[in-house]
């Protein structure tokens, strides 16, 4: 194996990966060597252009941490964290569609009954939210574990904070046995993707915002069923067509309705007034 | 932009880019996303698998400092850094081929006259290097400036040894008013690439050594010509068919002639026996 020209190295490549046993490995570093040669054949970089894609990468490496991911941010602006979900939820008709995770789920979340304000301290026009989780037959799923988690107002979650004091706007509720649940919370907001780092001077390059529409995450899951990880984004936002991570499906928009003080849907009375968001969840079947 | 699935969420990433105002910006920005798309919809990547290679990048960020390069080790194994090279140099007839750079060439290296030896008190076999810096025509390049650098018996370089002495195997020549240079040192060893990180784990799970066989690397540079970078490999040793970064060429690998003690090329007498390089190297004219 020797004298590649642009040509033939492709093949010597995949060539020295002959003796991979694990044919999965084999397979995605197979693909990746055909597609990231042809990448480069195409664009045919400069060495300065290489050593940039070099240092791009180090940066992204070097400003990730326990609390910031840089690789994800770059997945989720180029599109890929959206394909590989479209990829993995091939969902039947009927069931909710999914978006990206994102960086800011916490796992275990602190548990709260129905009901419960979730966001107790936290400033914010008070948000109702009520809904219920079903089958794809309409059956109440009772008992389904709802984690959800938002912003506050001003766009940041609760560990972007760096004065912790500990979750907030996020927890873990169980549907009732009719798959119905509620809790309150505050309005969230629309907001950038951490943008001070190697995808942000990217974005600013590509002369893209680095927005998300305002959006509540839920993740629910339930005995025999496809966990559903997704948002509900909030009706009417500015950010909905230009979606930064490209997350936005019109099945996934809602009214956020803005009720007057008094009695609200949950038969409570609210001094001021708040905003109501009512979502049924279809989770699809578990895959064999 | 809303509603993307698997296959029109890359059309919707590249509409993103159409306020990117550099056209090479824009044009490597839309190649990467089709491309990686492409590879993507491939291989059809779990949500684990998504997730281990964020693992691996950030691994490979998180290891790389002022000494340790895993991205460019990255790019070196997956025949990417040959590729560019290959792109970058397509040379007229008759000019030295090119090879890659690696990682351990340091800027500045300390002058040295012709016939010093650039390697003294490093042990190993003695090895005078002779030979010549010329244009495509066979004119001698007066003045030439040849930087030279080197691994010692052991396959490291100087930069790897943690207790720095300071440059060593490394050195600055000009040539001779003919084109002419020499200068002593000690046999370069076949050595492993660094493979402590997450290339030298993926190099294992691809059944692959790690290993480059020994040689002498070359930046020769001169005023109206295109600067050389390039290895001179030993001919016989066991890696010449398996580089694991591709960078063997034929006419790079060069007899490293066994000389008895005694009278040597240069007109010096060796008390013990050496090993001799010639090699002609041959500087393409500048691209205009």
């Amino acid at each position: 194996m020797r004298n590649f020209d642009e040509h033939t190295i492709t093949q010597a490549v995949i060539a020295s990966l002959s003796a991979t046993t694990n044919p999965r490995i084999r397979q995605i570093s197979e693909s990746l060597v055909r597609h990231l040669h042809d990448f480069v054949r195409e664009i045919e970089p400069t060495q300065a252009e290489w050593a940039q894609a070099i240092e791009f990468l180090t940066a992204a490496g070097h400003i990730t941490d326990h609390k910031r991911q840089e690789f994800i941010l770059l997945s989720d602006t180029l599109g890929v964290s959206m394909l590989v979900d479209a990829i993995n939820h091939r969902l039947p008709d009927g069931a909710t569609e999914t978006t990206v995770l994102g960086p800011f789920y916490v796992q275990n979340p602190p548990e709260f009954p129905n009901g419960a304000n979730i966001s107790a301290g936290t400033d914010g026009e008070p948000l109702l939210v009520t809904g219920s989780v079903r089958d794809t037959h309409g059956n109440g799923l009772a008992g389904a574990v709802i984690d959800v988690w938002h912003s506050d107002e001003d766009g940041y979650y609760d560990v972007q904070h760096t004065e912790a004091e500990g979750p907030n706007m996020r927890a873990r509720l169980r549907a009732r046995d009719d798959g119905s649940f509620s809790f309150w919370t505050t309005m969230p907001a629309a907001y950038p993707i951490p943008h001070d780092g190697p995808v942000g001077k990217m974005l600013e390059l590509q002369g893209r915002h680095p927005y998300r529409p305002g959006h509540v995450h839920f993740m629910i899951g339930h005995g025999g069923f496809e966990t559903l990880v997704t948002h509900v984004f909030v009706e009417g936002d500015p950010y909905l067509d230009s979606d930064v991570v490209f997350g936005v499906k019109d099945s996934l928009i809602s009214r956020f309705e803005h009720l007057p003080a008094g009695p609200a849907p949950d038969g409570t009375v609210q001094e001021r007034p708040c905003r109501h968001l009512n979502y049924d969840f279809v989770l699809a079947p578990a895959k064999t």
